[in-house]
């Protein structure tokens, strides 16, 4: 069990940052990285069109023989993961309560904003999350849309950037507000002009090392670690064509990318599948 | 045959903005709009998956018995037109020769310049097309994958749309060019801020009434126009859900979205069937 990969998914090459985090704390593991490009983006679809699309994903990776599903997409994980651990029997982790729990560490206002997509923001999940683990805390959040967009075309310190930043955030960050998660994984790729946007005294808080942190200690605690010494494999699958997966995704790898295989996923035709 | 609907169809919301100006130009006429909102946008995939979906949406449209398949979408006119007229034997009609015609006849100084989606601008469809009307013709493009977002956020006239459009087009605006095809259904919305952007004395081309005369003047041809008075019905089906059709479409259709009902595709699993 422990030779087995461990597989993680995203709709696109947002969930990069997250498996570049896991690479780096695992570098022992076999690593299958699913992006559905096919179907991208997944934060402004429905959640009933998320649930199919990451069960589908889902398949894929289980039909892999992967040892721990990753959902390393914020609208997947917020709202998938009851319905992915139902389905395949295997542990499942998510970006989104790993995030949550690190916002709590730091912050000391107990006041604590959240930015995502549409979809993300929608579902409540990180509000919801925040609030289970401790009542008291004051949660805001906001949809930031175009910061998807503008990751993809590259325009991470653009002044165009910088001004969409301040346009989303200037209303949540008044009122002592001292810690910001960046609920979707694009956006750690907008890090530097968001601080500068929203300041020193605010913590931005990234899910994917957190998620990486959990992913760590999962596979410890099933004795699932890999034990062989020297670097696994990462292996890239792409339900739309390679190419620009591989133009636009080395920028949040932060490194090339090799090995990047199309493939199809089977279709989840029958509704009755589509529940939680 | 007269009575039937005219088919349109395009990955989401951008095509109302073509409906719009076919419902005007022929308000006896039914139509039946698709949007292909579980799988949007078309304009960063592949040509080979927008093929594939361009024939799906085909397929609904054909079953459901239109006389005519307008093609809203420039990212699909650009791939798909031949592989729909072989599969269907209907007249097909897609945005890009209506525009490109039109730019043709505007143009003084036979320097012309093509924004669209990155799918649009690679295929080179409007290149070839401006070229194969008049060779003499000087064609500089450029790929504006900011602006579909931009209008979808409702920010057309916000100063970030136009800090964008300056650095988009302003390679474009130099030497001579007198006009500006609008290569994407949803760049209309954002007319005010790029004609602010490029000046007065560039022409914007806005394929959508070009399309619904080419409509209009194929279905008088073949003797196809409804003689009926009154007014023709609209309808709207969706692949994910309707509520966000129904809150974005709105401003693109120019009127509020009723009727609007989700539907399934059925997939074309067989590689062989997705050829041109």
């Amino acid at each position: 069990m422990a030779k087995r990969a461990v597989g993680v998914f995203d709709s696109g090459v947002g969930g990069l940052t997250v498996l570049k985090a896991i690479r780096q704390l695992l570098p022992q593991e076999d690593l299958i990285y699913l992006g559905d490009t096919a179907r991208v983006p997944y934060g402004s679809k429905s959640a009933h069109r998320v649930l199919q699309y990451s069960l589908e994903a889902g398949d894929f990776l289980h039909r892999h023989g992967v040892k721990m599903l990753v959902v390393a997409c914020n609208t997947a994980s917020s709202v998938a993961l009851p319905a992915l651990v139902n389905r395949f029997h295997l542990p499942v982790v998510g970006v989104i309560e790993p995030g949550a729990r690190r916002a709590c560490e730091v912050s000391r206002t107990r006041k604590v904003a959240v930015i995502g997509t549409e979809g993300t923001i929608r579902s409540g999940a990180y509000q919801q999350t925040l609030k289970s683990l401790d009542e008291a805390l004051i949660v805001c959040s906001v949809a930031c849309p175009l910061f998807v967009p503008l990751a993809e075309e590259g325009w991470t310190t653009h002044p165009v950037t910088r001004m969409t930043a301040m346009e989303y955030l200037a209303p949540l960050c008044g009122d002592g507000v001292d810690t910001l998660v960046l609920g979707c994984t694009h956006y750690p790729l907008l890090k530097k002009t968001l601080q500068e946007v929203v300041g020193e005294k605010i913590t931005l808080v990234d899910s994917a090392e957190e998620t990486a942190r959990r992913v760590a200690a999962i596979l410890s605690a099933n004795k699932q670690l890999r034990t062989t010494t020297g670097t696994g494999t990462t292996r890239f699958c792409v339900t739309d064509t390679p190419e620009r997966f591989q133009r636009v995704g080395g920028v949040f790898f932060g490194a090339g990318l090799a090995n990047v295989t199309h493939v199809e996923l089977a279709h989840l035709d029958d509704e009755s599948e589509i529940t939680e």
